[in-house]
């Protein structure tokens, strides 16, 4: 049987997860929360579970009441950009792994080029390779992790498909700015390249830092599929929700792939997201994450203060990226599983983020769990 | 915008289930119950919705009392078959056609060619395609829809990767005999092209016929992925769960894809689904469903006897397919859309499961339906 995908295993979470199970170790390293979703949506999740008629498919795109709740949302928080149509623009999707895998499907043709900054989400790579895609990858050097225009402008050509970006970045936190929005904006002026803008952290921007979407950027909107997660606003990962906006032209593509690869979402799940979104009129929960999270960090790094670890900034996301000052030669993979099996903590390695296994000896903590979970593992560490 | 699929628009499903709500049609086109899940799997959900910790990721192949329970009950009913190992045969997704989207894409390569029969469930060409792979198709013929194994025997050819068979039938409900089997095992003998075997009716099959997986035969276990869904099986086809079962290395290429497709599935919606598969000690469940959906068959025939329907058999699954005798020529869109209009029923035409557009006249009743549904469908149709 000849693999499609010969060199890719389990994911780098899924090994860590298991690491951590057979170890005893506390799981810093898959990105979930050890805290449960608001009360209100697992109270409407129960609703909806007992209510007749809501366990049928529901129609292709999501729920008319969900979209609809999306839109107004992101049209409040979006300034400057038109709320997207929930008719046209908005799809619900399986998680934004879904929406991710059905935007690189519905656009990526053999021999297409596809941007990837590198360290990037293990998904990105064999999910472009699937389509016959070819990944170029731009590296974003830490320990600010901040594209390079001049070498983003060596790289793209009128092979580039798409440019994937994500903001705030998943494992460093950086984000991008205006000025970088602007430079891309720039870089793809009278090509056809295309822009998926993975934006599932999209509310944990820390220190007062603007937040800003492909969608607040008027140029790149029109040539943007913009993916957000209810798995990540919501403390909801295992709920699997999450959904992509595009213009029409583009969301119709996304759509023509979605209805094959999931066809639609939960219907209850759909149903109890809707009623906890549209109650919220004030974006009350969503404004309040990066406080949430910007505490969560501080503390992490306190208990983490005096332990020789080298931790680099965090501007938003919920992974703190740490260096171990002492360590030497860089071997992240093998100091991973030191941490797992000797410390009782479990990271991942951040060499599992670069398709050559590029290795600066970081490792990822994810801080979004209790004080008290991050406090035990900052004491194993110690 | 160069489309990858630009022949493909809004599935026929989608189509005649907006055009049911435009015309306040009957809907008897895309295929659901319109009734609801078992009470005590209601309960189960609305019990997990609020049980801590049950919110975040599943293990990507999805939670192990799931599986476990799968393996028990399918252990117990595929009779000669061992029952598939939890940990390494079964992989759970997002409805079993996530599971047929992430086979193809796991082992179709560009330029291979794929078995498929013809009518087929519309999503079939189009993610074959997805991978640059070819749709090879052979006719079923009405009113029995059986396969010619010697037209079969002139596609199959070294190119073939793989071979779509759909038992019970969507849409005539036909049934792959033993002899089926036995014919497309001794074709493969020699090749190493694989089955994909769509079983999601698997439970449905009518007047004591027997029922048989490709996992019952020795030779094809060894080279089938076989799909199923709770949607059927559990009337839940909007909670949106499936599962592939398949041997170790077949099920280790499905995960390497499903990893980055949908990485895993609602947790709550797993543990819900896992009670109530493992308190179904005796399978009472899905034993009881052919008799349930044979007595929905008989009843819906017996209310559109006398009206000028020449109604096909139907041994399984839940649909009739008919024609009306009246009608000519054969225009079966047309012929449905005027149903859902003017007669205030829609269906389905049974040309949209042609890639080729192939019009017999045949327009497919969907009979998961209370009585009353379908006897106010009958009175319409009148
Ligand atoms: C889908 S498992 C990975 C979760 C995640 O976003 C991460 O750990 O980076
Ligand atoms: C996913 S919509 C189609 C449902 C179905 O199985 C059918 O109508 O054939």
């Amino acid at each position: 049987l000849l693999s499609k995908l010969p060199d890719v295993g389990v994911s780098i979470f899924t090994q860590m997860t298991l690491l951590a199970q057979e170890t005893g170790a506390i799981n810093l390293a898959q990105g979930f929360p050890d805290y449960d979703p608001p009360q209100e949506l697992l109270e409407a999740l129960a609703r909806h579970a007992l209510t007749p008629g809501h366990h049928q498919y529901a129609p292709m795109p999501g729920l008319p009441c969900l979209r609809e709740a999306i839109a107004t949302q992101v049209g409040r928080l979006h300034a400057n950009a038109p709320a997207p149509d929930p008719a046209t623009e908005i799809t619900v999707t399986a998680g934004a792994t879904e929406a991710l895998y059905s935007v690189l499907a519905a656009v990526v043709r053999p021999g297409d080029e596809v941007l990837v900054f590198e360290p990037a989400y293990d998904l990105y790579g064999p999910a472009i390779r699937l389509q016959g895609g070819v990944p170029r990858y731009v590296r974003l050097p830490a320990p600010h992790f901040r594209p390079d225009w001049d070498a983003v402008r060596r790289v793209v050509s009128p092979r580039t498909r798409l440019v994937l970006v994500n903001t705030p970045h998943n494992p460093s936190g950086a984000i991008f700015t205006a000025d970088d929005w602007h430079e891309l904006a720039r870089l793809l002026v009278g090509t056809d390249a295309l822009v998926l803008s993975d934006e599932v952290y999209e509310h944990l921007v820390f220190d007062g830092a603007p937040r800003m979407s492909a969608r607040q950027h008027p140029e790149l909107r029109e040539r943007s599929f913009v993916l957000s997660s209810f798995g990540k606003t919501y403390h909801a990962t295992g709920w699997k929700v999450g959904y992509c906006i595009a213009p029409p032209a583009l969301t119709a593509e996304v759509r023509r792939v979605h209805q094959f690869v999931t066809f639609a979402v939960s219907t209850p799940t759909q149903h109890a997201l809707a009623d906890v979104l549209t109650a919220d009129t004030t974006d009350a929960h969503a404004r309040g994450l990066a406080g949430f999270y910007q505490q969560k960090r501080d503390e992490f790094r306190g208990l983490l203060a005096g332990q020789g670890w080298d931790l680099l900034p965090v501007p938003g996301g919920y992974f703190q990226l740490a260096r171990y000052d002492a360590l030497s030669p860089a071997a992240d993979l093998a100091f991973a599983q030191f941490l797992a099996r000797e410390k009782g903590v479990a990271v991942v390695p951040v060499s599992a983020f670069y398709h050559d296994g590029f290795d600066d000896g970081l490792i990822r903590f994810c801080f979004a769990k209790h004080g008290e979970t991050l406090a035990a593992a900052a004491a194993r560490l110690r």
